[in-house]
């Protein structure tokens, strides 16, 4: 029950009929050329339509006095996002979804059945707007909303990437309908799906596919777009963006490192912004280009304080929005989500109306939904957070959509919880056992593959590409390729003389020298490379994921062949997940059963196991914070620079893959 | 021939061959639901929009330096509307009609063909925009561009609501057609077109027409919708502020007067401007709820010097933006278009880069089409404005669509000329030969129609609605209502008792009281009232014209029945125009034939004949320092507070029809 800050002039479960109000209307699309041709209906956002003539004549109705508020919230200190302003003795009256009033009178709109919040001393700002998020990862929506509603965060854009590979097209679908009705907004992009593995990328999502996506309205446009396919012309990336751009939507950028002429050409494409810069110069560089920056503060990078001098520059910030890019489980549990980057950026000196332009109308301009959200103004949703100050994030209500859901940071409404059909939980396709023997490394004297070309004729099993490029003894030394872990999230290629016994390579934890191996799951069963890692450190066991980014592998690190196979073995039974075994046996283990990404546990029983994950893989010798994210980025092709797929080793500057055995 | 300034590599035709170059797709679509149904072409706007594939590769290309640049200005200072900054040493490559790239290396994307401009010591700056213009009086589109192009001007968004009453819905599509594919951007938005006149209501533009328009990319939205209808929640003007809002389009707001709740309510009901603020504060309200305010400098208001004040508020100003409201040609060709609104914002003290901001950023993302136009960055059209320094807006070069269309003041590019087809040219059906005696005001015994109601009983010719509402004596004295022109453009209710003699009320131009006349000449011809009106102070002679606003009236003001009817006679004759006699004369006269508003004379020869319509109407006693627009307002509905139309008297605070004969 809400408590008694709000004058509650009528009965809680009123308040909730009059605001609970499902109306969907649904279209029927058609797929075309596509080999899953078949009628479906896809839902319209309510929550993200333009009002209808009902709820506009209803607006005017409740400004003028004719008809009575929802909800009106009177007496505070409206922050004014458009003029920068503090508006003392400022209020809101709410009718069904949106905002009919802002001023000094909204009390006078209320009437018997009106909820009433008395925000005496607070401060009134709109709610916060993550424009880059990624969601698809451990837990589900409704498990994420459970600690992300409560801080303000209104309105979030997450990338799909991650469901995108492993359950396709319908997976896509299948996410955002888990997103759809929730008690605040939620909108997808569409995942460029650039991979490293040939295999995978003659399943990605179609054109049709592609344009059907883009017909929603909880589709904004095209999620992060790495700048280096683009300058090479990658035909599908661009056309990716005119249909995109064509359509109305938003391009979202990936321009890491870029700088100079390859930035401005890349901006040239079309990209409307990029969260990839992690210096107030390179968001300076950026925003002169006339692109949007979402600097970033979340899981994977945590740039804001570099980010930060920018304030110091004097130059116009109103294309600078601030995203997470991500968030950690227990960085959302114990910091929160947008309200925890909005302290830290007033923390860090912004000033802090500007710093709250930069979560809410900054990022709606960016998004191009200005006319509905990122304000607190006549017309827009009434999305509003009630801050006891300006120093302080932390709300003491959230209204979403013109409905408390949370107060004090305890929810008011549930989020909806979501079942995925029993078919996203059958995402991998391996059925063989898999045994000591596929983990050897075997060098012959048999011809390899040439550089950058598919398959692989080896005879060893695993094939093992590039070995024996070159006729090489079976037993002595032997040159390699090794993927140097050199940051957290960094690799390089390293180039090391390893022994050759009986034509095979063993790991070697003395030297940290580990093996690694993917193995496809889904777009090629079983295809599979092995290859060596340092950086891991790992004395003993194996660690597994199959939430692989940007393809659909599991990958495997280990110092002992039994303990990659049990690894393995066991993502596999679990369909999904993340291993961490020693000594034959399961350490710690996190479930992800959906597409090998996703979990339906509880938030907090996902972060225990993530913990227990961590912990084990630590126990083991990782020296990295959080090693699951380590292990599961090395075979994306958006982060330098050496990188691995079940098709070999992967240069990352010039795309293209190189041997494993150089002499 | 371009002069030396330019470094030109190529011949100038090879130049032109190079950027004139046109491609429309046209789409087939359909009327449904309307009884003029057939299938006709739309023709998609070039200029308008988003850039296909090829032109994308090849700004890529040009950036990276794999093709070289079209254009490039090199050596400039740029103003970044985005951070605020002038930044040195800048220059912009252009490929075709867009910017491929802005920075310090644009010289070596230059080959052997490219045009170069030096703008050593120069600034440059995006192109103009006025979103909030007039362009359908007097002259054609094509003279109207021959002096707003040379000044900076490269995008326009007009209203149609003066060829929509005369020439209806197939005028608005042939007014489109003379803007298309002109050298400069040139939008149009829907007329709402209110009106005064039931008999015009019947005949407005229907819904399908105006989902047709939508469809348009040439058409960015709703066009000045006054705010009084909609809080009288108005289900035509909502339902068409529902589908532009639904079709992802704006709609341009008009809020005078209004404040407080009023103003909050009409701002919740979707529009997303308003150009009708005249004082600092006003700008501020609106400003607080989100509205973008078009601060007016034009021929119908001057209203920057009063909402320069704001400068001083310390309030964020990304949603001011500078507009014409319409432009007298004089003041045009004088003083130039948006230029001369900039100069003056300059001149009154605003900072330089926050004025430029105010006539490119703000308005591009006003209409949003900030991905496209209103700043210099790459990917963006190149319309580019190189001036010698931010205090004197002179442009040295206009770059529109990738073109150098003006240097120094001079075109380089002519403007197209449209022909408007022989149809446009008989809106005037009026057959008749109109006497004296149409102008006669009899008063009688008769019950007149009830208030509000439509028509006239009247037995007088022409018919005097309100004569005769109380039974009066043929002779004696009687109260009346007559409009009194207070000030240039407002008007108020004044009672005055006249003079009865048989019957009859005569003007009496020693009062100041002059016969005015609302002949409809084509929602229902040859209706027309006859009544009174003070301020005008002609001594003799009348004033006529076909140009009165948001209607299809010949509106005459006179002193003699017999000038009367010879000015409306001329008017008609000339099928539309504006006439000034006496005597039995024609003064003067401009003639308008294409839907009595538009000439295809050189603008030159139609500022002529308006200064002769000025010197003869002041000559026969006008006070109005532009006679003939104080003369068509009178039947505006949007300007307070007593209005006129061939129906009668109108209170505009009510929005009813008033009698004319008091007692």
């Amino acid at each position: 029950m809400l408590n008694n800050k709000i004058q509650k002039r009528s009965s809680f479960s009123n308040f909730l009929a009059i605001t609970i109000r499902g109306e969907f209307k649904t279209e029927k699309v058609g797929f075309k050329n596509s080999k899953k041709a078949r009628a479906r209906t896809v839902p319209i956002k309510r929550e993200v339509s333009v009002m209808n003539l009902q709820e506009r004549t209803q607006l005017l109705r409740t400004a003028v006095g004719r008809e009575k508020a929802d909800l009106a919230v009177v007496n505070g200190t409206l922050v004014n996002v458009y003029t920068g302003e503090l508006l003392e003795g400022y209020g809101v009256a709410v009718r069904g979804e949106r905002i009919a009033y802002v001023g000094k009178e909204a009390g006078e709109m209320a009437g018997p059945d009106t909820t009433v919040i008395d925000a005496a001393g607070k401060m009134l700002v709109p709610g916060f707007i993550d424009t880059h998020a990624h969601m698809c990862f451990y837990c589900s929506v409704g498990e994420f909303l459970r600690y992300s509603m409560r801080g303000g965060t209104t309105t979030i854009v997450t990338e799909l990437i991650e469901v995108s590979f492993p359950l396709g097209f319908q997976g896509i679908i299948e996410y955002l309908e888990s997103c759809r009705n929730q008690p605040v907004k939620i909108f997808g992009v569409i995942p460029p799906m650039l991979t490293l593995s040939s295999g995978t990328r003659k399943k990605i999502i179609d054109k049709e596919q592609v344009r059907e996506l883009l017909r929603r309205d909880d589709i904004l446009g095209l999620g992060e777009s790495y700048w280096l396919p683009i300058l090479e012309e990658d035909r599908r990336m661009l056309e990716l963006f005119q249909e995109t751009i064509q359509a109305g939507k938003i391009v979202a950028g990936h321009s890491a490192g870029a700088k100079g002429i390859k930035l401005a050409a890349y901006a040239a494409s079309g990209v409307r912004s990029c969260h990839e810069p992690i210096t107030a110069e390179e968001v300076l560089e950026r925003l002169r280009l006339g692109l949007y920056v979402l600097a970033r503060e979340g899981e994977t990078r945590q740039d804001l304080e570099d980010i930060s001098r920018i304030k110091d520059m004097k130059v116009d910030l109103q294309n600078l929005a601030l995203v997470t890019d991500g968030i950690a489980l227990k960085q959302l549990v114990e910091k929160g989500h947008m309200e925890a980057v909005l302290q830290k950026a007033i923390d860090l000196g912004f000033d802090p109306v500007t710093a709250i332009q930069m979560v809410t109308i900054n990022p709606a301009r960016y998004l191009g939904l200005d006319d509905r959200i990122g304000g607190i103004a006549p017309g827009k949703y009434a999305d509003i957070v009630v801050l006891p100050d300006l120093q302080h994030i932390k709300a003491e209500y959230v209204i979403s959509n013109g409905r408390v859901i949370a107060q004090d940071r305890e929810l008011r409404v549930q989020p909806k919880k979501n079942i995925f059909p029993a078919w996203t939980r059958h995402a991998i396709r391996l059925t063989k056992k898999y045994t000591p023997a596929d983990f050897l490394i075997r060098v012959s004297g048999c011809e390899g593959p040439p550089e950058g070309g598919e398959g692989s004729p080896g005879e060893s099993s695993p094939s093992v590409p590039g070995a024996g490029a070159t006729a090489s003894p079976a037993t002595g030394s032997i040159e390699v390729r090794v993927i140097d872990q050199v940051a957290e999230l960094v690799t390089q290629e390293a180039r090391c003389a390893v022994p050759l016994a009986g034509g095979r390579i063993e790991a070697d934890p003395a030297r940290d020298l580990l093996k690694i191996s993917c193995i496809d799951f889904r777009a090629s069963p079983g295809k599979q490379f092995v290859g060596l890692i340092r950086g891991f450190k790992l004395k003993k066991g194996a660690i597994a994921t199959s939430m692989a980014w940007d393809l659909t592998n599991i990958v495997a690190i280990g110092v002992a062949d039994e303990d990659l196979s049990l690894a393995v073995n066991r993502v596999i039974e679990l369909q999904g997940g993340a291993v961490v075994c020693a000594d034959g046996r399961v350490l710690a283990e996190i479930p992800l059963p959906i597409g090998g990404y996703l979990s339906d546990s509880p938030l907090e029983e996902i972060l225990r196991q993530g913990e227990e994950f961590q912990e084990a893989a630590a126990g083991l010798g990782s020296p990295f914070p959080n090693t699951h994210l380590t292990l599961m980025t090395l075979t994306s092709p958006a982060i330098p620079f050496f990188r691995i797929c079940e098709e070999g080793l992967f240069d990352i500057r010039t795309n293209k893959r190189v041997e494993f055995v150089i002499r």
